[in-house]
């Protein structure tokens, strides 16, 4: 398979369901309904909207039982980056090379745009158009694990303590518990909700559980990695900016080399936990390679 | 029927529920739930949950039933007061007499308190155990409702278009706008969730949303009148803090003794829907009344 093919082709269909479920800024309030698009459509790759429908095709489903799902993930992950952006948090300027949420709005906007994303996805989870079809105590499920993932026990938790590590020695169980939590949850959620809305046996649910747990993983320390020997131009953020906020990473704590052979360890762990999948999972083991093996 | 007996009854039963809900400061990141428990636990009226039970014992349903997502509703209602009062808002630094959460923690665990607040209201209302013996479909409407009127086209527009209109000549229709999303918004979910998990019936569901409806703006109304005439020490917040801010009110538009005549008659229609209920909405009678007729 070609992989940009692939990505390209499910990115046309996320963006165009994410314009469709989001409130038009022709609805009152005008101003918010534009912060929430100017901030979901910034350029951002969908990869856990395209892991949603890439597991789903894994056991035989197929986009139309997801795309809902697919897309709330993406509203958290982007009222997640809109909230770790703001000056009290990471106090980013641009993101993709393109002013951040608050720079282009203002600070109260960008909070308020933030919890606008997060309320709409759960909204939309809930939605019985979308739902039609599916088993409501699946639906139950599904919101669940999100919720469970993406809250003080899952990302959010991974960002305080992400936040409370800056400039401290920090050990590995710590860093550890940074990575499977503030980016790890939500890769997690995102692979299994696709599985389960497809209707998922047990088993197939392991490997899927497998696969994000190494995948999600393996994605973080290449990030560290990235932060440390990136290209800023193509990054579109500053290269070393963990290392100057001092934030604790893989090559902080492992040093370069043992960090990249941590991460193709996972990888292969990844790619072996989707044997039982066959051909199915083609794009799943394609995306894993991808989410390691990346310039930004 | 005794109200104050019967909001302490309540109130205590709403605390319990919470306490056990929420996560311990025991648990990962502990200042991260310390923060959360320390503005759902700051001495809060729980007018939004007991409306809940109220609405479930008027159709005849008990706590039981409904008691999750009382509590829900309870934590959106906090949330949205933590990010409220955060710098880029409101900036207040005092909320009942104690600091405010950003003032009590920082800026940055105030926002990501909210958010998981927010996030763990919805992992509640999907709460398995929470809704043991409830239809699924009954689960998905309550949960769907719940975001519909705290998001961008409820609580959360009401909160933007608030902020923008600060300052500014603001006509009538603006600033019903804003009471109905601000806080009608979700004092209409209360009501409308306690009455659906409860079985209320069409006939049911049409009474209970008329009277939320009136109920919920002569209560901001008595909020407006309130900030012109309270008393500073039983408010716990500045008096003519709204005007000192160029926030519209209705007395600003209409003037106090036309303010209080339109709260009367809201009032008013809020008792004259309940009477299909009979005495099982005595709660939401004496909560009409105790909603427009108070101190602080």
């Amino acid at each position: 398979m070609d992989l940009n093919v692939y990505l390209q082709e499910r990115i046309e269909q996320i963006d165009a369901a994410l314009d469709r479920w989001l409130p038009s800024a022709a609805i009152l309030p005008g101003r918010l309904h534009q912060a929430m698009r100017y901030s979901v459509f910034a350029g951002g790759k969908r990869l856990r909207p395209i892991l949603t429908i890439a597991a789903s095709e894994a056991v035989g489903g197929h986009i139309g039982q997801v795309l809902h799902a697919a897309c709330a993930m993406e509203m958290i992950h982007t009222y997640s980056l809109v909230h770790d952006d703001l000056p009290a948090m990471d106090d980013d300027n641009f993101r993709r090379g393109r002013p951040t949420n608050h720079r282009e709005f203002d600070e109260a906007t960008a909070i308020l745009a933030g919890d606008a994303l997060l309320t709409e996805a759960f909204r939309l989870l809930m939605d019985s158009e979308a739902n039609q079809g599916i088993d409501p105590l699946r639906t139950i499920r599904v919101a669940e694990t999100i919720a469970r993932c993406a809250g003080s026990r899952g990302m959010v938790g991974g960002q305080v303590v992400d936040m409370e590590s800056e400039g401290r020695e920090v050990d590995f169980p710590i860093l550890e518990y940074i990575h499977t939590h503030k980016t790890g949850a939500l890769i997690l959620a995102s692979v299994q909700v696709g599985g389960w809305l497809s209707g998922a046996s047990d088993d197939q649910m392991n490997a899927l559980t497998r696969y994000a747990e190494s995948a999600g993983l393996a994605f973080q320390i290449a990030d560290d990695i990235l932060d440390v020997v990136g290209d800023q131009s193509e990054l579109g953020k500053d290269v070393g900016s963990d290392q100057a906020r001092g934030k604790v990473t893989y090559p902080a704590l492992l040093g370069l080399k043992e960090s990249r052979k941590r991460a193709d360890e996972l990888h292969a762990r990844a790619i072996a936990s989707l044997e039982l999948f066959g051909e199915a999972a083609d794009p799943l083991r394609e995306l894993a390679r991808h989410m390691i093996d990346r310039n930004s």
